[in-house]
């Protein structure tokens, strides 16, 4: 069955059609890579692209981009709402079938040395490829912006880890990232009290007591006169959807209140709601062979 | 999003490898079939060949595997342990995706109607796409096999639903037929004691008191010293494997004895496991559409 491995570069233009229809042709332009969303936001003045492919495609397709977005974005004249350090602020890759996140990491290391050679932009890995705790946290490499950048580097805690040690003068830095698939993934409760919400988020995430791969708040959806537990899944191969929402289920049912639904935002890996299935039916003998679409891929 | 229908030809030969090449290479030969799966078997002297395509393509396969077999395949001099009327014996279509049983049902009936006229064999309509209600059953249709077939067709009630009114010298009858994937499912369960299978395997299926589309049957696993309810699931959209699970779980829990575990054999389709998570999830907002994997297949 074919590699996938999906990249989303966030590049800091979201308002000119021309330079973003330029960036995303570089990235259509690679043989191998399929572009599959292209979302701009004007006040963000930041474009997030969505790209897959197989490992080397998708390095290729990586590459193409950040060379289309740091010939043609100069921070020293951008402004938008959303924070950012470089003409392609943050570029992920995430495994989504026959690739895992030690994978994604090597992709991340190398298209990083390449590009630190290619374009003279500064690399910084965070998350699963960082080489420096500080550095797991994504605002920790953001503070300060790119206006900030250049100060911030003379300190060595912020030598990055591929190219110069000072930013690029117009493109700034970059930072590469592995991570899992997000799922948006949401719990409503029958009952209007914000409380019940509240404190479950706080009993579940991570930040908290909770489970490792999972961020939560409580949030009021007052036109329907209910609360949610609103979840963050950052790792649902170790922190699993079922197993979050058979604690919301229990923890609420202390308070005397039931699930009434719950809601996917966005995507979800197919994966995610086999382990579900698997999980309630106990099926022993589960595998992603055992379901017609995988095969009928595999002759795609 | 591609449509997918798949055609399984049931042909009468199993033991000739360049005949059932020959008949295989047909339906590969057409443009937009994909052959994913052909099974022979010397004993019952017949091969299962799986196809898939959209609902023209597949009409195509079909025909052109009709074509091969009925000119390589002699009835008169047949044999094998597994009942048989014609060449090509039965010829389902069965929705995969963007496809609806309604869809197969035309295609059954269209393929039918051509092969009758460019074979000149009789074509039985079965199942969903039954004319007659004597006829949804196979077996009755393939009563008194071939050899009977002759004597059989001059009564008025097995006039066939297109084609001459008696069967095709060398290649008798084809019954063509629109189902849904079939599952084979099985539930084990904490016990010895065959008869708790037994008993619940009569509760759960159509034949008995159970739902309209699960046949069942208690079966004992010797070597793992428990017994099982191994369940053929006939359509899962409308009896899905969830109501049949935690109807099996309750009907075990009033002796005692709990449900250990449960398989799929064979292949699913991968909706059967979203309906699962969809239900013990409680998820309002279930579409294939959220699940990346769709996404990706519409790019494709």
């Amino acid at each position: 069955m074919k590699q996938i491995v999906e990249c989303v570069p966030n590049f800091s233009e979201g308002r000119d059609p021309e330079k973003i229809a330029a960036i995303a042709g570089a990235a259509r332009a690679v043989a191998g890579v399929k572009v599959i969303d292209l979302t701009s936001d004007a006040d963000h003045n930041r474009s997030v692209l969505t790209m897959v492919g197989d490992s080397e495609a998708i390095g290729r397709g990586a590459l193409a981009v950040m060379e289309a977005a740091i010939a043609r974005i100069d921070l020293t004249t951008h402004s938008g709402q959303h924070p950012r350090i470089g003409a392609v602020d943050v570029i992920p890759f995430i495994p989504i079938r026959n690739a895992t996140a030690a994978d994604c990491v090597a992709i991340a290391r190398s298209v990083g040395e390449e590009a630190a050679r290619r374009f003279g932009v500064p690399i910084y890995l965070y998350e699963d490829a960082a080489t420096l705790e500080e550095r797991r946290n994504l605002s920790n490499i953001r503070k300060g912006e790119f206006e900030g950048l250049g100060e911030k580097m003379q300190a060595p805690a912020w030598k990055p880890d591929f190219g110069p040690d000072r930013p690029h003068p117009t493109a700034g830095a970059t930072v590469s990232v592995a991570r899992m698939p997000l799922i948006a993934y949401n719990i409503n409760l029958g009952t209007a009290d914000f409380s019940v919400a509240d404190t479950i988020a706080r009993s579940i995430r991570h930040l908290g007591v909770g489970f490792r791969y999972c961020k939560a708040m409580g949030v009021e959806l007052k036109d329907r006169g209910i609360v949610q537990v609103s979840i963050n899944m950052t790792n649902f191969r170790k922190t699993p959807l079922h197993r979050v929402f058979e604690c919301v289920k229990s923890e609420a049912a202390r308070y005397g209140v039931n699930v009434v639904g719950s809601e996917i935002v966005g995507l979800t890996p197919a994966e995610a709601l086999y382990q579900a299935a698997e999980f309630y039916l106990r099926i022993e003998n589960f595998s992603p062979s055992l379901v017609l679409e995988t095969k009928l891929m595999e002759v795609d």
